[in-house]
């Protein structure tokens, strides 16, 4: 994966025109443009020709909509000529296309065709009641009331994990559910949305458990993908996503371990922030594997989850992502058909921070170091060695107990964890461990690591099972090395294969999740 | 103006493209397109990235919608890209927008980049039951009611110099009007539509005895534009193209002495045919001058014009346009803003015939030859001196016992033929017949001259007088070639001055006028 295509100056040029049009900078725009008869700029319905129409028109207009750009595509056209397709995400919920030619004459760049256009962005398919997205379905009264604060009464979908006071926690499983008490208080992170004005409306369903990645659950069926019918969720987040993705909430409240926010977003094209182990208070939270349990949210766009995250989480120095790295090894995991997608939307990440004035140096590629010659197959395999043996340690109980109350491939997942000896443990420790500081020396702040939040777009739900369990191994090697780091990670949907969306994701140092999210808002939403 | 940036190779493979997309021909499209991972393909809402997920798309949509092409703009990028935006006007109403980057690879020009967009037709400004359009507006039943024919109800507009049965002709003058008789018959014309199954519905206004363009009336007042609000609509057949343009008929019924149907649907933004001369039985008609009154059409769309035209025109042999001429003279007439979109309606029409499997040589640049040194303005002269001359003949009397009943200026145009001599006027016809068989000879079965129909879009109401008249002098420059010759044309909305139409004047050898229609309809609605 290389980013050649755009020379210093034409990425200076190109920010320069997204920032001239997000102030609505006139001259500036005129200046991007051509000078010339010849000049071209379409939209959807009608071509202005020349430069003196272009101005005229853009005079007249009093600026465009706000907008990220998702995906810049760039090819070259020889020494002299570029062109530079760019899908964007309007904060009106337009999806914006727009395709430049630009030329160097005199040595500097300017745009001698374009051609935007905007539609709106596509309906989620509707939802039905019977679908299991909620264990208690929003009613004419919100489960909670949130007070005064900034959040003004989004809709919040609780994953049943979470406690929400006057309810019982389900945890995915009918036997958990009955035995489980009602709850005198909120979860720490419900009681902080609440307090910041959101409002619980709903209880959504969880994965069993919360150990899977698809969206299944054997109890209660499979959770709906709003924007790709037939497909799966992705879980285990699956019914917060569910809702959030189908208009039904706006904020989904979930927990990821190793991807369980992560892949719902991607699967559902939302944005997805996995916060920081431990900056987020897990009070009131059934957990699964305690090392890298972490809180996270799900929402629609951009600028709502950065709100609801400085809601969730503490005060943290804000240091400006200036640095996108792309691992070569990590890309490769990703469907083939979907890598110049990747490649168009880590590309747009370096000039997204356009509007803002500034503009980041190409990505850098390159490839992670690991700490053995095993890679990173043995790295996923240290990790889910010791997040398998946790999730034992944490509900074993539950399964000598009731040694049927659990769906025969989730039951397999924590029998696996029961036997592994306390040397098998420590020695995978120490892989991860060294895998961690190897991170945290790669990801200062102000860097961030691109990779796919996934190894594929949804997959249908009639995938054969085999394929299916090998889709999830190759995504846990993607979703492992923030689990083990403990790192916050933001999956934006930004990525496409065909239709369905896959989500970008981004991992920073820890602490750095306010940067994320103020990276991720930069344009739509200026924090 | 020079057609230099697509070579024959790029000709054929647009035309092919352009064919298949027609014949919705999944493999010569994929053909079309440059295999490998990095060929985009955006639409309104995603882009679609690498060849197999365009084909994808492809092989699932079942054909794009039926179009014409009204502008191809082309730009060269290097020996070897070549960018292609081409402007559409598609069958269900839309205004499409394709911008597509050619690449030669191998020898071979295939599609890198393409961006397609469609949004409605611009709605029509809404008249007022107020504005200036009828002289006789339509009521809850026809004011005669066609019978069976291919012309399944089409509301039609008469210009009030046509006998309608039961009604007197009003020709733009309230004198004129009062001392009228009503119609016994139909005029041969309005029959012949009556006849193919048209209703009309009106008697929309003409410019005082049709000897103006502007469509402004000093009795009645300025007909309103509905495509360019605050513009005049061009005249003299104001009140058919204002009805048409609104959408409050479908046929315009109207007359062409030096422009009267070219001006209005160039300033309108309608599709315009002027008869060869003497085609169309002009009983019933009041005249203006009988050596170029022609009868004439007005609708909104290619297809309807072709229907509407030839139940008025008796068979003709079809000769196919297979050449397209330029007059570099005639294109220094119109607005330097508007060239290049003129040059890029031209390139539009030998790529035209791509929907049929045809595509013509590019544009044949050049000059008109003149009988004399004074060139076109000689021309000009002599076809004003006769034009004027039998203006009197025809309405000499009226402004004799009248003198006061026409407004000042037209009244000053007709009085400006009364003291031309013979001698005068001799000279002028011969130049004129010069100037006509020099037209014949460039101007062959199969080949049109393309030229603008108006000098301008249609300049505001409150334009300087001095500036109006300067405007139409050069106008008359380019109507006068057709009317003087006795020639067809036809004008077809391609062309734009910022977001205001103007005409594409095709002009063709004496009953050609099947060709032209069955030219500009090729692709929506063949005939």
């Amino acid at each position: 994966m290389t980013f050649d295509d755009l020379d210093d100056d034409l990425r200076l040029a190109f920010a320069e025109y997204e920032r001239a049009l997000m102030a609505n900078d006139v001259p500036a725009l005129d200046a991007a443009f051509a000078d010339g008869p010849r000049t071209l700029r379409g939209d959807s319905s009608d071509v202005l020709v020349g430069h003196d129409a272009i101005a005229a028109f853009r005079a007249g207009r009093g600026g465009a909509p706000a907008r990220t750009l998702l995906q810049v595509h760039t090819r070259s056209l020889g020494p002299d000529a570029r062109v530079i397709v760019a899908q964007t995400r309007r904060a009106d919920g337009m999806c914006g296309i727009q395709t430049q030619v630009w030329e160097r004459s005199g040595g500097r760049w300017a745009i001698t065709v374009a051609h935007v256009s905007a539609a709106p962005t596509p309906v989620a398919t509707p939802t039905s009641p019977d679908d299991p997205i909620w264990r208690v379905a929003p009613g004419p009264e919100p489960l909670a009331r949130g007070g005064d604060g900034p959040l003004t009464n989004p809709r919040v979908a609780v994953k049943d994990l979470f406690a929400v006071a006057g309810q019982a926690i389900g945890a995915g499983n009918p036997v958990w559910l009955s035995e489980a008490p009602i709850e005198s208080r909120h979860a720490a992170a419900v009681e902080a949305l609440l307090a910041a004005g959101a409002d619980v409306t709903g209880i959504a369903h969880t994965d069993e458990l919360a150990f899977s990645l698809s969206g299944s659950n054997a109890h209660y069926g499979d959770t709906p993908n709003p924007v790709a019918p037939q497909c799966l969720s992705g879980g285990s987040s699956s019914g917060p996503a569910a809702a959030v993705a189908a208009g039904l909430a706006d904020i989904g409240l979930g927990t990821d371990t190793a991807g369980s926010i992560r892949v719902p977003a991607s699967y559902c094209g939302l944005y997805g922030l996995r916060t920081t182990h431990g900056v987020i208070d897990r009070t009131g939270l059934v957990g699964l594997a305690p090392s890298f349990d972490s809180v996270g949210l799900l929402t629609r766009d951009a600028g709502l989850l950065a709100r609801a995250g400085a809601a969730l989480l503490p005060p943290q120095s804000v240091e400006p992502i200036t640095r996108v790295v792309v691992a070569a090894e990590l890309v490769e995991l990703l469907d083939p058909a979907a890598r110049e997608s990747f490649r168009a939307a880590v590309q747009a990440l370096t000039l997204c921070g356009a509007a803002s004035g500034t503009v980041l140096p190409p990505p850098v590629p390159g490839a992670l170091t690991y700490p053995d010659s095993g890679g990173l197959d043995a790295v996923f395999t240290a990790f889910r060695t010791v997040q398998t043996a946790q999730a034992w340690d944490t509900h074993g109980e539950l399964l000598t107990a009731h040694p049927d109350a659990l769906s025969p491939e989730i039951a397999a997942r924590f029998h696996a964890g029961r036997d592994i000896d306390s040397a098998t443990r420590q020695s995978a420790q120490r892989l991860l461990d060294a895998m961690r500081a190897e991170l945290l020396r790669s990801l200062p702040p102000g860097t961030v690591l691109a990779l796919p939040s996934t190894s594929s777009a949804a997959p249908r739900r009639d995938t054969d099972p085999a394929l299916l369990e090998s889709v999830r191994q190759k995504t846990l090697r993607l979703t492992c090395l923030a689990s083990l780091a403990g790192l916050p990670a933001l999956s934006i949907p930004a990525v496409r294969a065909d239709t369905r969306p896959i989500g970008l994701c981004l991992v920073a140092a820890p602490g750095q999740d306010h940067s994320l999210l103020a990276f991720a808002s930069a344009q739509t939403d200026p924090l």
